[in-house]
């Protein structure tokens, strides 16, 4: 075959493949926050990637803020792979929430496309973890949404986190106390870019957009960036909003009564006014989360509080709340920082083989090994010793088993520590508890 | 808004939604299968759903055969949605195995998409899970592939099964020997629909397609209907083909030696001569897998030894061995079956809420059981016991907790065991440790 037969091996603008390394940390990110929902009754669903375009784009949707993958398939239908898991959801509710029955509470796990542009960095292909409660109004799923953000990333253990809180029909009634309820919708919009553009680029913006004057752009941005404790600034804030703020005010307390009582430690969760989602969607309780390690990708789990879910689809109303963890957009926070480990951390030991007239007396070892429990990679080839060291060097194999023809013929093997360099005999039949010792993993029953 | 004003929720035709209990019973087979792969040391990797055409089609490659979803992105590129996880794997080697280095072991689960006609009852779109070791040729790696195989449907226990072996140069052999190994591509794809048309429909096609006389027919039939022990089928195969014979015999006993040396039992492994696999793409071991419990389905997991992965896109030549296990089609086989629970099998249990001011203390409760290891759903709303006791009947949890008004002031807790009826009341401070015991989980250290 000549150079010219070769096709290029290569992956679109925008899209990657994941190695083992990455994809390793994208597996431990989901399976934590999996498992977190899993212990508070989220149930596992999943939608198809391609669904009819006016699904996706409901009506008078703008199909360009989608940056949609749009076609006509082999029927003749206009279909487009998802931009999001919350959409799909929505008609997933309105189709089957009268067979599931509420409270429904879900997780969605699974790739979302957009044909965004490449030059910032970003994906085209991402995975999304969404997960949500719908059918309830009940502030116990606002609280419970939230502790499964905290369990998760207190489960990841990759530094200190803190989840800012926020209730949008607060800063509606601080809108209403200052007159600009009528542009409340975009005024939100442009609050939310506060960390990116600054208080000045924010009151520039609410003065230029909104024809806000400036006593009334200077008291939103004092009411957005109260400081103080969590009482304080409840209290500050009830002064300056009005009518519905007292019970606001009270379900705001509850949710971080609740908080309290589940074991969250204060400086994880904080009232912040200028939590605002751009998204229109958002209609009680909002939140953010950010990493004290990554302050500058801004946050890494958003969501809050909807009055209704799937209008578009259903004349049910279906209230709920729910968060979304971009994922990918964490892992890509993740990559090169401390909290990832640089060597790949598969099976912790690789068994050395010397000799393939030997095979099946390897598998056998091998076998044993696994059935005590230990994650076990059996070099294939009867390779130099050397060369299967650096494999297991470079693959990050904590433990070599090397079994040669006089460790057969004595019933003992070699278990070499990676890590220390240390290497030293034991009887075949103690081989496992030596490698479980040795990992440091719990006595087999 | 007016009835004509919801957009009428639905899938595409052959793309379905996964409800809680499917999405269950597809993440179990998927999180076993994983967790054996994982446990020889395959590393798990990811490639995009959408590639280039030419990527996915190769030189010449039939797009009819494919169903490809293809379209022309913003970009004006020529891509497609993936249609297996072999390609982009081939693809993948190819640009990456000189950074990772071989041998190379790598799970990779998701989606693939076929247009395919949705009348036979196929879906066009369903995860696949596929393994490979790459850039070895010892048999170590095909007797480690088979040996993942068996793991996979011994820990799923879904019922006896059994794996087919056969070695595509032994067929070979006795194609050669029965002159026909000229059309030998075409007569294998014949000879492996037999389970299919049965042995009249396979000989009919011989002769008529590949113009086989009735004697050449029958020999072949006879070699590929061989009964008996591995070894009186290798002695008799043996027979019939030529030349290279032994070290195959030779090559496929060694494959067996190592599976009885991990401690597969002898009738889990089976030589079949008339497994063939119709690709022209396996060269050495190939086999199949057959579930006692659904023998309709045909093959569950299949796979076999390859030459040469990815010569359309790179000049280095990378042998190796792998399988698929398709796992939404094995599913669909499993659907209804007794070996998959018909309730929900989420969050064990259910804590019963009555007064939404204790919302808090609700929270702190649940939070204590999660604690303890347990998997807690907290109802959200206060409605009637009966109301949550029905929700937690139809959800499958297996006890309830019930804390009204008495059971707060005196610091207790009814546990309400949903599959006796039985109800009785524990301290609180006993709660935690009385649900293990119900759910017969083991104490906590």
């Amino acid at each position: 075959m000549s150079e010219r037969d070769i096709i290029q091996p290569r992956t679109l603008k925008g899209f990657r493949d994941f190695l083992p390394s990455a994809m390793r940390a994208r597996e431990w990110l989901i399976e934590t926050a999996r498992d977190v929902c899993r212990s508070y009754g989220y149930a596992p669903i999943d939608t198809p990637a391609l669904e009819y375009t006016d699904i996706l784009l409901g009506k008078g949707g703008a199909e360009s803020d989608k940056q949609l993958y749009r076609f006509e398939d082999g029927g003749g239908r206009d279909v487009a792979m998802r931009f999001d898991l919350t959409v799909p959801l929505a008609r997933f509710a309105a189709q089957h929430i009268g067979e599931l029955g509420v409270p429904f509470k879900r997780y969605h796990v699974g790739p979302v496309w957009r044909g965004e542009n490449t030059q910032r960095g970003r994906y085209r292909e991402f995975v999304q973890f969404d997960f949500d409660t719908i059918g309830t109004e009940s502030l116990v799923a606002d609280a419970e949404t939230i502790l499964v953000i905290h369990d998760t990333f207190d489960s990841l253990a990759i530094g200190e986190f803190s989840i800012r809180i926020n209730n949008r029909e607060l800063l509606g009634g601080v809108l209403a106390e200052l007159e600009l309820a009528e542009h409340s919708g975009h005024v939100l919009r442009i609050v939310d870019k506060l960390t990116k553009v600054g208080r000045g680029g924010v009151i520039a913006e609410l003065r230029e957009l909104v024809g806000a004057s400036p006593a009334q752009a200077d008291r939103l941005l004092d009411a957005v960036t109260l400081t103080g404790s969590n009482e304080e600034i409840l209290t500050a804030v009830a002064d300056l909003a009005t009518g519905a703020a007292d019970s606001v005010v009270a379900a705001l307390t509850s949710v971080l009564d609740g908080l309290a009582a589940a074991g969250v430690a204060a400086n994880r969760t904080r009232i912040d006014m200028s939590i605002a989602r751009g998204l229109d969607y958002y209609t009680g309780t909002v939140f953010e989360t950010f990493l004290a390690d990554a302050p500058d990708i801004g946050s890494v789990c958003s969501g809050g509080r909807y009055d209704d879910l799937a209008s578009l689809y259903t004349k049910q109303r279906l209230p709920g709340v729910g968060a979304a963890i971009g994922i990918d957009r964490l892992l890509a926070a993740l990559e090169g920082s401390r909290h990832l480990q640089t060597t790949d951390a598969g099976a912790p030991i690789l068994v050395a083989l010397f000799d393939a007239d030997r095979a099946a007396d390897y598998l056998g070892l091998a076998a044993t090994l696994r059935r005590a429990g230990l994650a076990v990679e059996l070099y294939p080839d009867g390779k130099r010793l050397g060369s299967q060291l650096k494999y297991a060097d470079r693959k990050g194999h904590r433990l070599v088993v090397i079994v040669g023809d006089t460790e057969w013929e004595s019933g003992t093997a070699q278990v070499k520590d990676m890590v220390s360099g240390d290497s030293h005999t034991v009887a075949a039949s103690e081989l496992a508890a030596e490698c479980r010792r040795l990992l440091q993993l719990p006595e087999q029953g």
